[in-house]
């Protein structure tokens, strides 16, 4: 990864009307600085920049930005998975945890970062697979959840062969630290530190009061196999993205992809502020 | 409700092979009691007992005694609310919360019972109603929660038409006592007295962290409306049972039914004790 | 409790300089509707004020402004339990659950009080003995904890002469719905809506995964005994007042006071905006 | 560590007649090997074995014996910190996490682990230090906790040098993988799979709701400062080990021990098995 960027593609996820401010301001720093760009789907209101597919970003540039909030990121993320290809969100919401770049420090926020004035965060990824075929990659978990009749699914979980438990529950969500603080932290997880080489597994509404997220090392190999006992398929999606019927009987296998995603924050990112800020750990109640 | 019980109706879900102990131990104990009795299936083994659907119990019998578990308790709750029809329920399998004659007692126990020695036990049932027609009764809890794609669910809570917050969840339990050591309870809420007359609202994988499990009187009205900026339909069940979708910006009007279930129980019957069991309480970990 | 409030009753816990403006304000409003006012301590910045103690406000008073925050109103609370006298809540700091008057609006919101235009909100107390002598009162909660080695106790738990269970845990919370907010709701209990007739007992951080909140009848009486196998005595407190050391085999019987306390609230008082305020529940995480 | 065992320490905490059996078995298969073996403390049955204080066993012994249960083990454990000699556990109650050779088995099990046939298992253990001096180590977790009055403590956590927040708790529990199962369970923490390198931070009791345990690198430098505000101390302990106050304004450095505590297992051993038996997974509520 080389800090001098030259190609810059902008990865949006709908020509959202509430993009255009801050596109503008991308694209105004961009021409400043005489850089080229392309866009991953045509813009309005700026017609003549060039349209490529995120698949093909690698082709033609050195640099995403990604325009959006966390979604927005994720869905690049996964894109981009094995590129190298570095990736900067703009979050015209509020705080993301993910897109740190916010619109009121936009045009000073990014040129800092093109001068080479960043801070590099690698984030590691989740794949996985049925029957040997891969089924998806996920910034955020895999998660194995009942659908339809919403009925409690029955399952086995096994980590690197060794058979860990059998349970019931609504489902169960196998996060990463950056997807702790998405699912997995609603269903009662713990927040991993976003740099920790670990991954927390978390059952959705256990029927087992005992039950509790277990925290194993990254480099684990998860396998959730639905009992036989079930009378329906369960739904396996990868960061929300619905995906894969799992029958009674059937497996998907969880590891940490062999990919990264390389994250450019601005010199002054701190996770822990992103955190007090999301969780509203500031405030506190009167007594 | 008369202690003299002359006519009997059985109630089975299933006309499952592993039901046919205790059928047959039930029979001859009505039998040597020479007391009448139907049922609503079909038997097997039995083929000449009169059979009788649930709903017509009431015409037929003075007392239900369904056999299989809680499950089966449930069904005949639902069926007989506002028919005064007490029930006993026989276990087949491992002592139930509602269903807490077991097979190893249940000549002594039935006979003690059509004594009429008995621990009477009434539970209050929930209705739910959709754009005002009724859409079920149920004992445990009814369930509004996200389907399909399985995104969390935006929706709104007034409760005796006051405003009590907006959330973004995957549902919302609304459980009664005798619910609160069911669903509601996997999702996080506390256990309410059996006699209390009380009703618990428990999200499911609430977005806010700071959500926390509501208990309100017995004689509220819970309005949940589904907010127009979901994308999706929600479903609704009551005890389970796959029921109505609710299109975004509908409302589900949740409150007491008017009927009770009257359960009847072994004069030691102790839902403490009932507690104890099925939570493992009795069990402690060594230091 | 009459509408025409003549005799005022300040009252504060300390001398404290941030309490002069609301004082001040307070005292202006009384002056100006030719009220008569007594304080529990003399004001150093009004020396003629009558001083009378909070015990005989029911002698001199119909009418208690506490100034302070919620500790104040539950001083003042545990203090007129028993003498009918209604409690207005002025809060000097952010909002409070109970003392919910604010600066901004005080004048006008003491003057509508005044005029008789208030939300009467009458809350439950409970009452703690130990050896059948009287230990105290609270409005929140009575709370059996270790204490010194800071080791688990191991009590057992009876509630109206039933055997409810034997655990191990920091401690007990016994909480009214005024409490269910403040440290049972830290321990894990679930919310209790104001008015309802219903205490919550809340373990704190027992041993058992599979303990629960359990919310009961208001009217019931709860008998917690320190198991004879501790080594040391544990502590129990009323509304956080240190209290009383309760020895191995001996036990604490808590249930609901025969007297209430009257709050008195600015007419749109809404306790689920107060909750929505204090839980931050208006605030949501973006996706 | 070599797998010829010719001199065993025997260690017990207290000259307890619940232990006699156990001893006698081990003694019985030290003696048929013709192994030597002291004790750190005079055996009344066998007034001849050797006495030595365990802080001595690594100049006499190549192995310790721990006889009694998960307690006895992380009394051996922290005293043997640092000194390279391996440790068995003899469990004399119910199954322990650490403490898994039964008496069922013992003299079966104890001989194959002296053939050198047993599962090696590391732990890290974490350290205090208090004005740059050490206060004391830790196989399961230090804890900070209010004592005494018990309110709620006030403090700062930094994580390397970064600030974490602010909070007010009863209490922070800062465990090891080993103490994830222990204390910081009881207090709502995740499970950490027991050769994970990571430590939880566990709030007990904590006033912000959103609060949640923090899962981070075992190599992290962990500073818990008492705020200004609290206008009482804390205590600082070590496994449960009463320990040292902290003042308002003071802090407590916690790092992961440079040195490991060495457990030998059974080959059989295998953790899951232990949380499924220990946690009651395998036992299930009936529907």
């Amino acid at each position: 990864m080389s800090n001098a960027f030259r190609n810059i593609g902008l990865f949006i996820r709908n020509n959202d009307p509430t993009l255009v401010s801050a596109l503008t301001t991308v694209i105004e720093v961009l021409t400043a600085r005489k850089l080229k760009f392309c866009c991953n789907q045509p813009l309005n209101f700026l017609p003549d920049v060039a349209v490529h597919p995120i698949d093909s970003f690698v082709d033609h540039c050195d640099l995403t930005i990604a325009v959006g909030g966390d979604g927005t990121m994720l869905s690049a993320g996964r894109a981009l998975a094995g590129s190298d290809l570095p990736v900067v969100g703009i979050n015209v919401g509020r705080l993301g945890f993910l897109a740190d770049v916010t619109l009121k420090d936009l045009a000073v926020q990014l040129n800092n970062i093109l001068d080479g004035e960043y801070r590099h965060d690698q984030r590691f990824m989740l794949t996985a697979s049925y029957h040997k075929t891969p089924l998806g990659v996920a910034m955020n978990d895999i998660v194995v959840h009942c659908h339809q009749s919403m009925r409690m699914i029955e399952f086995e979980t096994h980590i690197n062969g060794r058979f860990l438990n059998s349970q019931r529950a609504d489902g169960v969500v196998i996060a990463t630290p950056t997807g702790s603080t998405a699912y997995a932290m609603s269903a009662g997880g713990p927040i991993l530190d976003v740099d920790l080489n670990a991954i927390v597994i978390t059952s959705v509404c256990p029927h087992t009061l005992s039950n509790r997220p277990l925290v194993i090392a990254a480099d684990s190999v998860i396998d959730i196999t639905l009992s036989e006992n079930n009378t329906e398929s369960a739904m396996v999606t990868c960061d929300g993205q619905t995906g894969q019927l799992l029958n009674p009987g059937e497996s998907i296998r969880i590891s940490r992809h062999d990919k990264h995603v390389d994250l450019l924050h601005p010199v002054d990112h701190d996770h822990y502020s992103i955190l007090r800020a999301k969780l509203e750990w500031g405030r506190k109640l009167t007594c």
